[in-house]
Parts: structure tokens; sequence; C-alpha cells
């Protein structure tokens, strides 16, 4: 059997066709123009899930269902999507709307859980029970997989690891709430650290990669910076490995899932990123001498987590 | 059907005969002695169990299992207790051995967890398919049940909320690390607190409460001079639930169990207690207008927690 799997996105939607073992045999994108009614944006999404099944070559007696997975707050008991930001959608029924053009199951999740689904099914966390998934991007998404599924609480609402304190009264957050990890180790936060690094450091060889134009600081100035030999630069990386180890920590004393993968696009420091990071967790948890400890490594789907997790949610099912 | 649960502590061993709801049927209790060898510990397990089932009037056939809550952590799964602190255990085979004397199923997990299945089915979380009891004592235990079992990670070592750090850097830990939630709102964080405000306000009502005898401070020396109009009293409590909420908002974030039950004497102070946590939690949390929200109330079962949710072990296996 086949799977579609439909990432919405602020800018696109990306739809794939994604086999029993997560391998997306074909895919297909256009652009979401989130401005748009959310009708218009479901008929898209309906139409190009029919497309993606005939590009491929396969029957839709061959295909089991669809899968959404979507930025914000779903009731994925319902398929309503209950809240998305960056797609100005309030209490939209995905599943009765699209099911107005394709006579299949029709599931939903939010990002971050399909990313982490994604990952234990065909990525970095294959073969764990239990898993937990982080992306460091924008925000910090987190998603939790126990017992192979995804949990998601009582109202669907959990796993938003990227909102726990870890500095009462901290950095403000976006979410409302001050000393969030999501405003310390996200991709954003290191921005602003390097930023502000670059101001009260004006020689330093971050204002040179940039060529003094610090709007061009992104999520890897620091670390070319300090990959370099820069001062400032190792200092703002040692920094941010610090909190991001500060909350991987609370996540295994929490959680001792057997595999945590990072992802989003700092992940693709790799070790140079991962082994400090382990040391500086190894010296903070809870974890006895003796007992297995969690294996902490990089996502590997990158940007087909978005398919492959919607898709497999309704293998899960 | 009956089951016996006990509750290894480093003083007492209490053992109580428990029917499929939950209730106690019979109880009795002897000192651990914790200084003793392990066999000599395990063999008064053992024969107190058989005591019990006797003088409870039940037959041995109607008997399923025996469950055992200990501090440390445990290989639930071969019944080995890894490491407990306060009885000098290390891998004490708890099942081998106590199999010499009894032949029932014998099964193992902490008291944290016990305490959490203990309230998951007879007490404040009854009815809840996912729930988390935090008890606030000496330490902060937390315990996490996911549709209806004790969730403890691939090592049996998860749910360890009190040692989520909550202010990086911030108080020394027991555990060895920095910041942890139990280093601000367990029973001792708050003896630590008020005992440094007693010092630095010599004429509070804290001192006078305690006849100027700091080691007579408790948990609930703030609380009684808060409740009696000291300044310095009120100011203890305020940042003790500051602290509290905190970490009960990171919880929420991550699991959005249906219930959070606290337990510990400081939940003796009840709604005094709960009212103003819940005001903060809800100014917090992540969680959307419109999504159902998470009820947070004082555990029930106190002391027989422990029994109750051993016993239980038994049942949910």
């Amino acid at each position: 059997m086949y799977y579609v799997g439909i990432d919405l996105g602020g800018t696109n939607i990306a739809v794939g066709l994604v086999d029993e073992e997560g391998n997306i045999i074909h895919k297909d994108s256009v652009p979401t123009l989130s401005e748009r009614e959310y009708p218009e944006i479901l008929y898209d999404m309906a139409m190009l899930s029919l497309k993606v099944i005939k590009d491929a070559g396969v029957s839709m007696k061959d295909v089991k269902s669809i899968g959404v997975g979507s930025p914000g707050t779903p009731n994925c008991a319902e398929g309503i999507l209950i809240y998305a930001n960056n797609l100005k959608f309030r209490n939209v029924p995905i599943r009765a709307e699209m099911q107005k053009y394709v006579d299949l199951p029709i599931y939903l999740d939010n990002d971050a859980n399909v990313a982490a689904l994604a990952e234990s099914i065909a990525g970095a966390c294959k073969g764990a029970k239990h898993s937990v998934t982080i992306t460091l991007g924008t925000g910090i998404g987190g998603g939790v997989i126990i017992d192979g599924k995804v949990y998601s609480g009582f109202n669907n609402a959990a796993a938003e690891i990227g909102h726990m304190a870890i500095v009462v009264d901290g950095e403000q957050c976006t979410c409302g709430r001050k000393g969030c990890w999501e405003a310390y180790a996200s991709a954003t936060a290191l921005i602003r650290q390097t930023s502000n690094a670059a101001v009260a450091n004006p020689t330093s060889l971050i204002n040179k990669l940039v060529n003094n134009d610090l709007t061009k600081i992104d999520a890897k100035t620091a670390f070319d910076a300090a990959k370099q030999g820069d001062r400032v630069g190792q200092e703002l990386v040692d920094q941010y490995i610090k909190y991001v180890a500060e909350g991987l920590a609370n996540v295994i004393n929490i959680f001792q899932p057997e595999i945590i993968a990072i992802g989003g696009g700092i992940s693709r420091e790799g070790e140079y990123l991962l082994k400090p990071i382990r040391e500086l967790v190894w010296q903070s948890v809870y974890t006895l001498e003796g007992v297995p400890r969690t294996t902490i490594t990089v996502a590997q789907l990158g940007n087909d987590a978005g398919i492959v997790g919607a898709a497999m949610l309704g293998k899960i099912m």
C-alpha cells in the first residue's frame, strides 16, 4: 500500500506518495499563496494529491490515506486545524473539506509531531520504541514518539518542548512567556546572540564575514567565525551549545528516549555541534552509571520529513 | 483478585493487600533497619507479605502478584533494583530473592512512578488516560502515566521531572546539576529559602514562629507567617508558588496531561497553594484559547499511594 503525505507550509504545499517503509516514490509542490481563503488552499492540496498519485502510476485502490502535516494546533481526532498563525487558519475543517474531492481517510497532525514520526519510521530514530525529534529552526519544534506513536497529550497540544522555561524570567519568548528554551537555542536566538556580539565587538571576524552588514548574519555565522579561530565566534558557539545541551538534558531526564534526533539548519554542523553537546549533557543528566544512555544524533530526513511523517500518520492509525 | 503492594522506605517497610479498585483491605509494617544486608530486608518483605495476606483472611490463590515500590532506579523488566541511595542497595535482585519465599509474580518500580500509578487508578487522576503526579517533598518526585501505564523511558529512568533545569547555572542541586526545579520548589528548597529570609529579616514573624530557633523552620513556616499577614512570609510564599508554577507550566507544555496531581506535605495547603499556582500557570502555558486545559489538583492517597501503586503494578501488567 501507499500513503499520501502533505507538508503544508506558509510558502509551499509539498505532496509526496510514500511506501510502507517511508520512501518517497514521487513528489510535487505548488505555492501555498497563504493569503487565500482556506477552501482554495485545501482544493489545491486535494488536486495535487490526485496528480501525484497519477504521475507515480499508482492506482487509487493502492492508496490507503492522506496525511497532512501543518504548523499550529490540530484537533487530530476531528481533522480540524484549530489555529495556524502563518496560514491565518482558525478552526479549518481540513478532513471534511478535502473529502469533498478525495475519497480517502484524511489524517492531520502538526509539523513537529509529523517530523518526529518520519524520523521514527524511516530516519534517525528507526527501531527505537521511544524517541524525540528536536528541530532547531525559527523556533524549537519538538515531537515525541512513545511506543511508536505520536504523543500529543489529551488535547493534541503536547510536546511543545521549545516552550519549556530553562531560565525563569529570562529572555522574552514569542509565545508570551519568558525564558523558554526556544528563546535561547533556536536559530533565531543564535542570530540575535550573534548580532549582539557583533555590535559589542566591532573588530571581530563576525563583522568581517558579513561585510559589516549585520542583517546578513545567519545561524551559520558564529560557527564559521569559530572554525576560523575567532574568539567571539567561539564564545557564541560555546554559549549556544550550552543552552542546547541544558534543554536536551531536561528532555533526557524527563523522557529517557532511546534516541534524540536533532534537525533544522543548525544540525548540518553535525559532530562539530553534537560532540560538545553530548559531553555537556552527560555531565548534567540524572542517569546513573550503568544505565543505558540516550543516543543523540542528527535527523536524517531533512525537508522530506514533513511529507514522510504526514504520510505515515495513515500507517500508525 | 487481590494484589500485595510493598512500600519500601528507608525507615519502614509498609505492606498492604489491595483489591481490584485500589482499596487497601489490610496493611501492616515493620522497620526497614536499612543498615542490614539486602537478603535480610527482602526476607522481611516476603514474610510480612504472607502475614498480611493471612491476617486479611484471603487465600493465596486469590492473590495475583506482589509489587514493590522503592526509592532509586529499578530495572523493571528484570526485577532488579540498580541503585537506592538511602538503602545502600546496588544491583539487588528483588524479584529472584523474594521468589525464594513467595511463589507469586514480583514487580518493581520506583516510588514516584508507583505514586503516580496509584493516583491514576484510585486517586486524583482516576479516569484520566494521561496524568502526571508531582510530589513536593525532600526532593521533587515525578511520575508520568501515559495510556494508563507508567512511562519510564527505554531504561526505566524517565520522569525525573524534579531534575529539569528551570534556571540554567542556578542553585546547586543534590544531583550534581545546577538550577533543577527540585532546587527551587521542593520542601527542602522552601525551608532553605525560609531560613535565608529569617536570617536577613530577624524581626519577621518567621523568627517568632520558631522562637528564633531556625533549625525548627519547616515547609509550613512561611505559609503560616504569610497567613498571619507577615510581609516576609508572603514574599516567600509568592516566590515559592512562582517556582512551582514555572515547573508545572513546563510539564503542561511538554505532556498536556488531563490531570496533574500535587502530593507531598506542602500539598496540604490545598487551594491556598493551588489557586495562585493555576493563575500563574495559565499565564505561562502555550495552550491556546479553546483547547482543553489540564486540571491541577491535590493528590488524594497520601502515604497510602506507595502501597496502592506498588500493588497495582500487577494489575496493569
